[in-house]
């Protein structure tokens, strides 16, 4: 028995017990004659103390020897701490060492285990196992496991049934690349890992399982971005005989279960704004609502006067940054250099000062008056105080890029607070979306997702405009989930493919499966996914979701502890009866 | 809202009530005033009816067009059925129909959705979305859901934590083969997918995780035998600070647990034997003790006479099957044609009557006399009444053969009763098996697992003897789960791939990251998984794993119903920097 009691247990009251502990060594003080150890695992440190005249003379000896993170079993007694640590549990005590083995030893680390390291990010990577004994790491996986069981007891109390759909199945060429898989018994063919189980949780409504779950991993090959995993984890989830009421609510007592379980943050119902509101008041679907700084459409008040740059624009939009009028020149131009930067992309900014007077001064002042920004003040609900940001353009670009700076100004100003929760949701989305590039329309949802009732007219016409029964779950800025109501029927899907520019061939080869089981008695459903590693994060009042990802995967899809991808052998390529062609370059 | 009640919910206490219910069409009676349906969905069924007096005419009409697996939805009140069906829950009631709609026809399934159905294996396959439809198949994916989540309730209540291990992994050309998976992004480089997560859960152990679990699918590219799956999925756990009996304990008490949760079936302590005595016994190191018919081996008291078979024999075994001298010769004869079969291979057997009057009638009469089989029956057990079914051969295949032989005995005899439950430990496996056709020893467990204390060296000289602290957990004569204590020394785990033909450099490449982890504080470790698909299989009181998963594949490691795996086009293969090259005889 290495153990009897784990380092995070003992207290004041196991006072005079003989106990066998084992851990890894966090620190040592030697003191000549006397050792303290730092004795450390996953439950916590427990003191121990090596005393020249009450431990073995051979056992002090050996403590000498130990560093950083050997891994030892001790046997002793527990006695009363004379300088207690008010910080950890244990602190009260410590152990009087008798017996010490060294269970093995370690080299030195190649960074520290502590809270802060000085192990840059590269680094832990390569030693993730030693990363994921430091704290942060530690917890942060130790929380997502708690989430999963809270969602998993959730869904189960609410008659879910969680189904293992497979991992070896068929390639979609259309949409996000899919990863694949040669198939040795198959010469020629391959299989494809999923991008989301959204078929196969179809056809377990069409058979009637009614409500299904699963915590289920997804593949995508996208080049990477700074915080995409070419595998991540998804909560999916889907019901049948449902109105996007049902769904919405069902997902909204989950998120609000998750807040009261974990943080016990309770929160009154949802906001549900529609995709054309968020866009309009938030230049973004996802909108942070934790605070307001709402967009003022200043279209109305600005384009009377002789300001060019105006006049031409699709739209005039602006925000109130509280307590802003304070700034000095040299920051405002900081923040007009931040919005012109190639990531945010604007031309310029217009802002107006909302003097303690109840004055205003703005970079414009030729070209309007005071009572002029005091409309602009009324759109934008800036008080006195307030700086006014406003930027002008295309509409989509300058909502997008006034969003941006919403963003900014907020972190700047620490609205974003970690530990605030404000979901909302997001309905009424556009069932298409334009690739600029092709000029075509693709499913902005999926190909599944159902139109609005009596909007299936508008997709010959008017394809922009129809709306679809799909919404997103959003949380602090952040989409942690998204689903939508699905067609459930041949003829809907049929037509939905032709407008996705499918061909009756392409169709029916990649979906005949789904549109025969359509014609088989398929009953309305409707379905929802989170994304888990955000919503961990989220959760656990971070944005950054690689700490909450045991061995994640770097950004060009290298898992740099194991080394891989890497190149098989011959004979593998051989038996799977494929071979390389190398790009010209290589 | 498309129901308000589940078509199982409602009862005598809900007559009168106005009630929504959506579902399918079970059957229908059309008996020409009165029509009624049998309303299904995942929860029951209920009766609906039709009655030209009290239902209106239009609503009545309607129903005439219902064909069987429509889909409706309903509207009418609870009534008082006149003759109750005591077989369903809601066999007091029936719904005296109002209004009626029809979501979704359905074509005639290609099957009947009944408990017993007319379709074939093949058929039910390729519309496995129907096939779920089924009370046996629906039921075995809900048990199979509450298994799940049993076994996650008790290892969180353990202190488990659970932690997701990634699947695009490195291939490690030993063992089964891998599936991989090409990389785009890391030109001519591949991913594998996990034939477990071992190594992973090892490195969380010396990330210090403590308790670690996973319900996780893992993928073997093997040739399928019967009811293999490409994919399967495990429960995989593994501990540190531990030795044998610390998991030995922790996993019978989660079979205890489950055992008791889902049947009710309380069991005592689980009888533990070892390798050899499973071998010596029961010819199986995954022995089924619901029933006896132990082996009992014969050298000893057969070698004295001038029968050469036995006497050049290396092995004589026998079992005594209950009541088996009732068989008349033909039945005994189909048995010696049993055991001669290819798929068993004996070349013979001998056999004795244990008549009521306490004689014995053998095949061997002319060798051996009364005495000699009463000392049989001695060893085997046999009393009056019984057969003693006797093989001999080379040891290892004899004890195959009669194992084989003791479990189809078994089976007809009834002995293997799927409601009762015989769980048993088997450790103490070898740690190194012989490949008879390279000659070579390879690992019978896996790479890391330790040999027994102070037998390494053992290694150098007779490799076949070497225990390994190696364990099984069998239950009704299928290994549910497996697993060991590891290696966690980089010494030790050098020797152990030196002794499996690992060069140096070959053992750095592949596994160099979990060497180098053991070298930075590994402390003692073990673990062991579960194959969930049996488990569930065998809980569920069947031995085919086929009905507990959704969506399983064929024995070509196909799935029919989406038409997977299947080509790709050139665009996908080029991306990918691969070519078929397909082999001569395509």
């Amino acid at each position: 028995m290495y153990r009897n009691h784990t380092c995070g247990a003992l207290r004041a009251s196991n006072i005079n017990t003989e106990v066998t502990l084992s851990g890894w060594v966090q620190k040592t003080r030697d003191k000549g004659f006397m050792i303290w150890v730092d004795l450390r695992d996953r439950y916590g440190i427990t003191q121990l103390i090596f005393d020249a005249d009450r431990t073995p003379k051979e056992v002090v000896e050996k403590a000498k020897t130990l560093g950083r993170e050997f891994v030892i079993q001790i046997k002793g007694k527990v006695i009363e701490r004379e300088s207690k640590n008010g910080n950890i549990p244990t602190g009260d005590i410590e152990i009087l060492v008798q017996e010490l083995e060294i269970l093995n030893a370690a080299k030195l680390p190649p960074f520290t285990i502590e809270d802060e390291t000085d192990g840059g990010e590269d680094i832990r990577m390569k030693y993730r196992y030693l990363d994921i004994r430091r704290n942060p790491v530690k917890e942060s996986l130790v929380f997502r496991s708690q989430v999963t069981m809270e969602v998993r007891n959730f869904l189960a109390q609410e008659g879910f049934i969680e189904v293992e759909t497979p991992y070896l199945i068929k390639s979609t060429p259309e949409g996000a690349r899919d990863f694949v898989v040669p198939s040795r018994m198959n010469e020629g063919q391959f299989y494809a890992l999923p991008q989301s189980p959204q078929t196969f949780k179809q056809l377990l409504m069409v058979g009637g399982l009614d409500k299904y779950f699963q915590i289920v991993k997804c593949f995508r090959d996208e080049d990477l971005r700074a915080d995409r995993q070419p595998e991540f984890t998804q909560i999916d989830c889907e019901m049948s005989f449902v109105e996007q009421e049902d769904i919405l609510n069902v997902f909204e007592k989950l998120t609000k279960y998750l807040l009261k379980k974990l943080h016990n943050f309770e929160i009154e119902n949802f906001p549900r704004i529609t995709y054309d509101y968020a866009m309009k008041t938030y230049g973004n679907d996802k909108p942070d609502i934790r605070f307001g700084m709402e967009f003022g459409e200043l279209n109305t008040v600005v384009k009377h006067k002789d300001f060019k740059v105006f006049n031409e624009a699709e739209l005039v939009v602006g925000i109130a940054v509280p307590g802003g009028a304070s700034y000095t020149r040299k920051e405002i131009d900081k923040l007009i250099d931040w919005v012109k930067r190639p990531q945010v992309g604007a031309l310029g900014m217009v802002y107006v000062k909302c003097n303690e007077d109840g004055s205003f001064k703005s970079s414009v002042d030729k070209f309007y008056d005071q009572d002029d920004l005091a409309k602009w003040a009324e759109a934008t609900g800036a008080k006195t105080g307030d700086l006014i940001c406003v930027l002008s353009g295309p509409t989509n670009k300058v909502r997008a890029q006034l969003s941006a700076l919403r963003m900014e100004l907020a972190e700047r100003l620490g609205l974003r607070k970690p530990k605030e929760f404000a979901p909302l949701w997001v309905i009424d989305f556009p069932l298409l979306e334009l690739d600029e590039e092709t000029g075509h329309y693709h499913a902005m949802h999926h190909p599944f997702t159902s139109p609005k009732p009596g909007q299936m007219e508008l997709l010959d016409t008017e394809p922009g405009e129809v709306k679809a029964n799909a919404y997103d779950l959003v949380l602090n800025g952040n989409e942690i989930g998204g689903g939508s109501i699905r067609i459930y029927d041949k003829e809907t899907q049929s037509i939905m493919f032709k407008h996705l520019g499918f061909t009756k061939e392409e169709a029916e080869e990649q979906f005949g499966f789904l549109m025969d089981a359509f014609e088989y008695g398929a009953p309305p459903h409707g379905g929802l996914a989170f994304g888990l590693d955000r919503l961990v994060a989220i959760l656990g009042g971070q944005e950054t979701i690689r700490d909450f990802i045991a061995f994640p995967k770097n950004n060009s899809g290298r898992d740099v502890m194991i080394d891989a991808p890497a190149y098989l052998n011959e004979n593998q390529l051989k038996e799977l009866n494929i071979r390389l062609q190398l790009s010209d370059n290589k």
